[in-house]
C-alpha cells in the first residue's frame, strides 16, 4: 500500500511521523476525505476549497496550490488502483521544537502533508435500511466550521452511540440540533427539508451543499434553519449526510422509531438525486 | 537526546510515529508536563493521578501502572541529565486502521506512549516583572477538565495573544473568566484570592491546587469562585499559574495596566510560598 508524504508517493511503512509534529502534540492540523466513484473524484474542488478556507482561518500555510494537491491525490488513487473508495488527507503545522502552543514561523517549520486511500464500496442495503442514532449534548468547541484533527469531542460522541449499538450521535446545544459526530443532520416535516445553517456550530458539509442544490433544483422546499430535539423526534423523516455515507436515513432515535421506522420518500428521492449528480461526473454508480 | 517510546528509552531520531496513530488523526490522547527541580519531580503523583483520571473519562486503557510510569519518567530524566527542567509525556489511543471515529478495542490496539525532556531554568526576572495578556471569548470544548491533545482551540487563543505581543490569552464565556490558553487564572481583590472552581470549564491545575493549599495554610482568604471580566479588570492583582511558570504576575490586560502595572504583594507572597513548597521536596530552588 502506497501513501503520500508531502509531495512523494512512498510505501506506507516508510512514513515516519515525528513525535513532535504539532499534529501529534496539539491536534494542530486540518483534514479532508474525498470519495471517488469509478476512479473519478466527486466534488474534489469543493473539498480542496474547504481545506484552503480552513487553513486561512487557522493561519496554516499550505505547502501546495489547489492544483498541485489535486494532482497528488489523483496520482495516489491511480497508484493504489482505487475505483470506488476514499482518500483521506491531512496537513499539520509541522515539527516545532521545543513544544510551544504558539504557531511557529512557517518558513522555518513547514507543514506536513499525508494521505492514504481505502477501497470502500457503496453499502446500498444500509442506505435502504437506515441507521439508529442517539442524541446527546454537543460538547465540542465553537469552531465546528473548521475541519480540524482536534477531534476528541467528536470521537467521544461517536463512542456514546456505539456503546448502545447506535451508529451516530445527534448533538444539540440547549435542545437545538447541530450535527452528528461525523455527519450533518437533517429532518423532513410536511414536505419541507430542514438542516442547520452554516456558521461556527456545524461543518459546511460538501455533501450537504450538493443535497441542498439537487433538492432545490427538483423543487423540494428546503430551509436552512435550526430545529429542536422535539421537532426532530416528531419529524416525518430524519437523515444524515457525509461524503462517505451520502444521504443516510435515520430510522430510530434514542430507541424510538422515526415515523414507521422505515426510510421515507423524501430521503429516497434525495438519495436518487445525489446518485444522479455523482453519475454526471463519475459515470454509472454501482 | 533520548526519549521514551512505550517502555523503552531510545534515541529521539529512532522514534517513528505511525501516520494512522489516533493521536495524529483525531487528537485522541492525553498529556502531562511535570517539572523537576534539582533532579527531583515536584507533584509527580498529582500529575500521574490526573492522567489516570482523564484516561477514565475517555475510556483510554493506559499501558502502565502509576508506579511503572513514574519509574520510566525518572529513568529518562536521569538518562538526559535533567536537573531543572520539564518532562512532557503523552498517551494516544494507538494505531487503528482503517480510520474510524469510534474507540478501537484496547486489546487489539494498544495505546502509544512517548515522553521527552527539556532543560528549562526558572526565569526569575520574568516572575518578578510579570507579563501582558489579552482577553477573548473561550471557544474551546466543554471538557476542559480533560488534558487532551486536541488542543487547536488553545493554540488559536495563544496565537491571538502573540499577534499583539502578549504572552497569554484570558478566555471567558459570556463575560465569565475561565482560564488562560495554557494556565489557570487568578485575581486578588481586597485581600481575597479568587480562581474559577473546578468543573468542566477549566483544567484542575496541579499548580493551582498547590497554590490554594499554601495560601490557605498561610491564612490568606481564598475563594474558588468564578469572576467576570469587569471584576478582573478592576482587580488589585492578577496572575496565572501552571507547572512551568509557577505563579506569574499579570501586569497588563488588553493594553491597560493592572493597578500600577507592577507585581503586587499577594502574588509575591504566593510565589515565595510556592518555592518553599518546592524546596521541601526538591531542595534549594535556584
Amino acid at each position: 500500500m502506497k501513501v503520500l508524504l508531502d509531495d512523494k508517493i512512498v510505501e506506507r511503512n516508510e512514513v515516519k511521523i515525528d513525535m513532535e509534529d504539532r499534529g501529534y502534540q496539539f491536534g494542530d492540523g486540518l483534514y479532508e476525505v474525498i470519495r471517488a466513484y469509478n476512479g473519478t473524484f466527486f466534488t474534489a474542488d469543493e473539498h480542496i476549497d474547504r481545506l484552503f478556507t480552513g487553513a486561512k482561518k487557522i493561519d496554516l500555510v499550505l505547502p501546495f496550490t489547489k492544483n498541485e494537491l489535486k494532482e497528488r491525490l489523483y496520482k495516489l488513487m491511480k497508484e493504489n488502483e482505487i475505483e470506488t473508495g476514499n482518500i483521506y488527507f491531512q496537513v499539520t503545522r509541522g515539527i516545532a521544537i521545543p513544544r510551544d502552543h504558539s504557531y511557529p514561523d512557517p518558513i522555518k517549520v513547514p507543514a506536513v502533508f499525508t494521505a492514504s486511500t481505502t477501497k470502500v464500496p457503496r453499502d446500498q442495503a444500509k442506505m435502504d435500511r437506515g441507521i439508529s442514532v442517539i442524541t446527546l449534548p454537543d460538547m465540542r468547541w465553537l469552531h465546528c466550521d473548521i475541519k480540524s484533527i482536534s477531534l476528541l469531542g467528536n470521537v467521544m460522541a461517536k463512542h456514546e452511540a456505539h456503546k448502545v449499538g447506535a451508529e451516530e450521535a445527534i448533538q444539540h446545544r440547549d435542545g437545538i440540533v447541530t450535527e452528528g459526530a461525523s455527519t450533518n443532520m437533517w429532518m423532513v416535516k410536511d414536505g419541507v427539508i430542514y438542516t442547520h445553517p452554516d456558521g461556527n456550530l456545524v461543518l459546511p458539509g460538501i455533501t450537504k451543499i450538493v443535497l441542498l442544490d439537487v433538492a432545490r433544483k427538483a423543487g423540494i422546499p428546503v430551509k436552512e434553519e435550526a430545529f429542536t430535539l422535539e421537532q426532530l423526534k416528531n419529524a416525518d423523516e430524519v437523515f444524515s449526510s457525509s461524503t462517505t455515507i451520502e444521504a443516510m436515513p435515520i430510522v430510530e432515535i434514542d430507541g424510538v422509531k422515526v415515523n414507521d421506522g422505515k426510510r421515507g420518500p423524501v430521503v429516497k428521492q434525495l438519495q436518487d438525486l445525489y446518485v444522479k449528480a455523482v453519475e454526471e461526473v463519475c459515470g454509472k454508480v454501482r
